[in-house]
Order: structure tokens, then sequence, then C-alpha cells
């Protein structure tokens, strides 16, 4: 088989087999092939698209390049295609485990507005983010929950080929995503596995139709690979919680824990009733009961509070900046937009998130926002807390362009 | 500016300015972005193509990478876009040179079925391929005719991108074609260009309405930088000559050069005559004639003698194999077909061209076609003959599938 060949079929959009993506993928993951020819293909595929069949075909390839994990009983594993304020893990993660069905989830850091999750679980002082395959292991099997960052001996295509396509434009490509998003999840040995896919104007994926394009692939890799896999469409245009930064975002998790009312609490519990359903065989309503329950009992907070301080973190250490500047109204009217891409850049303006891999996060940096979509609002009225490293940043008007008022 | 927006710029569909490919390219050249990122971007180009301003932007760019020739009279220069026993420069350079239009040529090795230009100068003993400007520019004022191979001073960026589009299935973009074309024609100061655009099975453009697409492209180019240029456009499903393989082919030149009545001296006539119609501002049909009259008078011929001597050939050395392999009919019919491509493969199994940069071209081996299209032939009579380093070579039915006989 030829690399070359293998390029110039993917750029004349013809089909590459099981053993042409595998020669090529693999042969890059053994470096028998250069970084040059490898992000010449990427850009086709990019371009170009894939079938189904490549689809799987290249998850497959994903998941035999490194580990796979088996565990002795059903685990579950939900994914969010990323939005701003998206700390759902967060509440999912104890309300599922609180009704022993097991979460064993690996995570990354986030490049870009905001931290990711394993981001945010470092803004707990002490909480260990990377585990041994055996710690891994051992805390499913004590408390049936767990979140570390990726391992290297699952997916090891995936590390490289991300890499790789983070420095030559072939990010936003569908089934590059749906590889390799479903590969990590099935390596890791999840049987039921839920995935948030979030479009609009603060996400990758801008349309609903896109996202239900999305859905398609990966429920058909699913199937494929005998994993009870469901999908939810959400829209991403304004925040899904009123806080954005990696502390500030876990406590608001906490508030959700604790009780609070709020969109991110039906968002977590729609999914967290997607996974109860699949583990439980019952129908979903019945499960969002039961999750709802979780949340009003306790138990799903009682659990979170195991679960940190079980992986080493010290809650009562979780700290925000103590320097905060106030966002007011300029003028009086009705809120009819917060947008979630602005939300975020300002998150990253503050130091919320990584412009570069290399960049360091601010933990305790971020905005709180103090009102919602519908509400009233006067002159001078605060409408946002921004919770800065060093009160004499310099924020233009452009950086503040959160809410729309009518 | 940043190289990764550069490159998603171009995947989704977007004009490229002028600065943005200057950026890209010239940091290429000096190293400051690496090849895997070029490579995503000439393969978003390759797919997604140029703008006619893109594509002006990029030669410009490609021209001010290097050197620029200047003459103290306009000179002449041709190419063919390559076709399967084209050796019309060998016929045309000494036509034109032989009124006082001068013919300053570089050129290039081959790398396929055939050997280049270069390559068939080299299967003529003592013939010297590189010389320094200042040799390139005293041949023109003292002979008024020069062919050397590609200086590193002239389009350096060219020799770049091209190596690394041979690599990465990037070879097949017309305005990345284009650009490489008329950047070196215009950096080694002509003011006369003709391009020969072959299309058919033996070439890279398949279709005469690609072919058309691609001359429009060159003619913009040259308007756009105040240079005469002509195009013709010319099938390419049969070889153009009866002989294939680089001795072989300057032998079959010196034979028109001599007077011989073929389909390879009325191309020759028709693409000289586009250049003196040019340089002495007369009618095509009027060059014709001084073109045949160059032919018949022997004055081409002089002056191809003159040209090769003065640049260390010595033509009384030039041979081919003594060994000869005799095809002959299977069937008795007519000649409906000659297949260039497969004229081209057969032409590369014996020797004559390069399959990787590294392989070594073997000058003495090649076809001799024995038959036109239209010819009847009975079973058993020579169709070729074929010029081979070893009797023993294995050939089978599919190498030797060069004649349709109905």
């Amino acid at each position: 088989m030829n690399i070359i060949e293998i390029i110039l079929k993917k750029k004349n959009k013809e089909e590459l087999s099981y053993d042409e993506l595998s020669f090529a993928f693999c042969s890059y993951l053994n470096k028998s092939i250069p970084d040059y020819q490898m992000s010449a293909l990427l850009m086709a595929i990019t371009i170009n698209g894939m079938t189904m069949k490549e689809t799987l075909a290249l998850t497959d390839v994903f998941i035999k390049s490194g580990d796979v994990y088996k565990f002795n009983k059903k685990v579950s594993d939900k994914h969010s295609t990323g939005g701003i304020g998206d700390t759902a893990t967060f509440i999912i993660a104890p309300i599922v485990a609180s009704m022993n069905i097991p979460m064993a989830k690996m995570s990354g850091r986030g490049l870009g507005y905001t931290g990711g999750t394993i981001d945010k679980l470092e803004s707990i002082p002490g909480y260990k983010v990377e585990l041994s395959k055996e710690e891994f292991y051992n805390q499913v099997n004590k408390i049936g929950i767990v979140i570390s960052s990726q391992t290297d001996d699952l997916v090891p295509l995936d590390k490289v080929i991300y890499s790789l396509r983070d420095v030559t434009g072939t990010t936003e490509s569908m089934p590059l995503i749906a590889a390799s998003i479903m590969s990590k999840k099935i390596a890791c040995g999840a049987s039921y596995i839920v995935i948030d896919i979030k479009y609009g104007n603060g996400a990758f994926i801008k349309s609903v139709d896109d996202a239900k394009e999305f859905s398609k692939m990966l429920l058909s890799i699913g199937k494929h690979f005998k994993k009870d896999v469901k999908t939810l469409i959400t829209p991403m245009d304004s925040p899904l919680s009123s806080s954005i930064g990696n502390a500030l975002e876990v406590l608001e998790a906490i508030e959700v824990l604790k009780g609070k009312k709020c969109p991110l609490r039906d968002v977590s519990i729609d999914i967290a009733a997607s996974i109860v359903a699949m583990a439980k065989e019952i129908p979903v309503k019945d499960a969002k009961i039961l999750c709802k329950n979780a949340l009003d009992n306790d138990n799903a907070h009682k659990m979170f509070k195991k679960w940190i301080i079980t992986q080493g973190g010290d809650l009562s250490k979780l700290k925000v900046s103590d320097k905060v500047i106030t966002l007011k109204s300029s003028l009086e009217g009705t809120i009819d937009a917060i947008s979630a891409i602005n939300c975020g850049r300002l998150a990253m303006k503050l130091g919320a998130g990584r412009e570069t891999k290399k960049s360091k996060i601010d933990y305790g940096v971020g905005i709180k926002l103090l009102k919602n979509i519908g509400d009233k609002v006067k002159k001078d009225e605060a409408l946002a807390e921004l919770y800065v490293k060093n009160l004499n940043i310099k924020l233009t008007d452009e950086d503040l362009k959160i809410f729309s008022i009518k």
C-alpha cells in the first residue's frame, strides 16, 4: 500500500477501505509516515468527509491502537461536545453513582475559552487527576465514581492525531470528532454512553441540522460496537449556567447539588436520566423522577463529596478571586439574549482559558451572571460580577458585550 | 498573521489576500512554518481551488522569492504541460533562434513515464546542463539559444513547494501548476511565452474543457505581468512522435530538423510560429511559412548543431541500445488507436523514466513505433521496436498493450 495513493483517493472523494485507513493511521502512529503526509490526508478528510463505513473503520483503528479497559460490572460515561459554563458532569456523575450505576470517565484539559473538566477539577486543591490503571479500577469498584485525565495507554492514536489536527486547521471534521470521542469512550470500557451535542454560536456545531447528522454518526458507531448510546441535542447560544470560570463552575455545581433550581439542574437531570433509563431499562420519564429525587434527598451531593475526598480534593480550600468588578447596565430595558461566545471570550481574557497549550489557567477568575434572559433591568443595575486577578485589567466595550438589552 | 487561520480560511473556501499568501509561503521558505502546515494548506488549495486574484498573487510571491533575470533583448520561452514522445523543444528552439529570436530556457528532469527535457539533453554525451547565471547570459548573447537546468537562484519557492506537493498528493492543482510554470518563465526573463497545453489520457489534464480553463489562467497571468503569452491546446491520446525514450527522441527531433514530415513537425511549426508571430508582430499564418522555411532550408538544423556544440554536446556519440525486441501484430486489421499512457508505462518499465526521484534513467532504451493510426497491418507484421537494456526483460501482454487494432 502507498500513502500517496491513499491521500489521492480521499482528495478525489473516493471511499477508503479498512485496510487503507489502518495502514495510513497505524503507520503514522509508529512514525513510518511523516506529519506532512498525515496532515494532507486529514485536510482531505476534513473537506471531503468520510462515509459511515469509513468512520466505523477509523473508530475501530483508533480503539485497537491501545489498551481496552474491561470492568466486572457495566459502567457509564458521558460526553459533552463543549459549551460555555457546562459543568453538568459534576452533577450527573454523582446522581447516577448514587443509584449504583458506576461512572468511569476520562476527560481532557481545555484549549480555548474556558478550562475542560480536568482543569475545573484541578481548581479543587489536592484533587488527583492522574491515576494509574489500577487506581482507576479500584476507585470504580470502591465508590462507583472516578474522573481522571486521559492515560497514555488508551487510544494513543487519538492523542497524536489530535495534536496534529490542532495545528493544521483540521479540527472541524465531524467524522474525525466522532471517531475521537467514541473510540475513547469504548476503549475506556463504557457500556452506557450519553453524548450531549451542543449547537449554536457558543459551540463548534452551529446548526441543529449538523447536530442531528452528528448524532446519527454517534448512534451508528454505538450500534456497530454493541454499546448503548443516547444523544441529546441542546442549544448553546447562551451560557448553560450563571458561572463561567473554573472554581466558579465547581461552586455552581455544588449549588445545584444542594438543591438550586436552574437550567443547569434541568440539563443535568435530562442527561443523567438517559443513563439511568439505559442501565435500569426503564422509561426516561421514570428515570427523571429518580434523578430529581437523588438531588432532592441529598444523595447526589453526598456522593459528590465522597468522590472528591476519595480522589484527594479538599473542597474547603476551593477559592475564587477576592477582586471583583461589577458590570452595570448602561440602559433600562429587558435582557433578550446573553451571548455564550462573548462570555467565553471575556472569560479567556480574564485568564480562565488557555490561548495556547502552554498558557496557564487562573482557576479563581471568571464571570458570575446576576441576571437571566427575560429579566427587566434599570440603568446602573448590576448585571454580572467579574472575578479578576488584577483590578487594573483593561476591558473594552467589545469585551463586555455579554448582554443584549432591548 | 496566523497560519492556522489562513489554513482555515482556505478550508472554508474563502479567498486569501496577497499578504496572507505571502506570509504563508515566504514563512515556509524561511522554515518558520513546518511542512505539515504547508501540506494542509496545499491540500485545501488543491481541493477548494484558488480565485484568479489569488493565483496572480501566488505567482508574484513565487517570482519575488528569488532572482529575476533581465536580458538586453527580448527573449522567448516555451513550455509543454507534458506528453509522451514530446520532443518539440529541440525543434522549436532552433527554428526561432535561426530567425534571431533568442530562446533562453530553463527546464527540468522528468519524474514518471519518460525523462524531461534535461534528461533528453543529458543523453547527448558532453552536453552541459548546469550553467552559471553568467554562462546562461553569455550563451544567449553569443548564439541566441540556451537550455539549462533550473538554477537555485530562480524561484526557490517553487522548488520547495514542488517537492512537498510531490509527496502529499497535491500535484493536480491547476492554480498551483499555473503559478509554478509562469513564475519560472517570468523570473527567467522571457518576453514571449508559448505554453502547449496537452490534454487526454497521456496528460495530467484529461478534458478539453479543463485545458481551456487552464489556458485562461495562464493568459491572465501573462496579462497581469505584461508578458506576451500564447497557449495551444493539443490532444495527447496518442504519442506525439514515433519515438519514446531519451536518446531515441533526440534522434527523432534530428530527423524532423533534417526535413522529415510527421505530426511532430506540424506541432513544432505551430508552436514556433506562435513565438515568431509575437516577436515579429506578424500574422501566425505568415509566421508559419517562415518556420517551414527554416526547416526546409536547413537553417534550424544548423542552429541546432551550433547550440549543442556550444553547450558541449557531441552528437556523434549519441547512442541507443543495440538490443532490440520487435513487437509483432497478433492479428490482421487496421490500427485505430495508439495509447500514449501505455507507451509511457512501457517506456518506464524499459528504464526510460524515473519511478522515484532516486531512480537512474537509461538514456538508450525506449520504443520506436513503426506504424501509425490508420495503417493496415497483417498478422505477425512488425508494429514497434523496443530498445532494451537486457533481452531477457519480462514483458506481459498488459505491458505491450500499445496498439488497438480493429
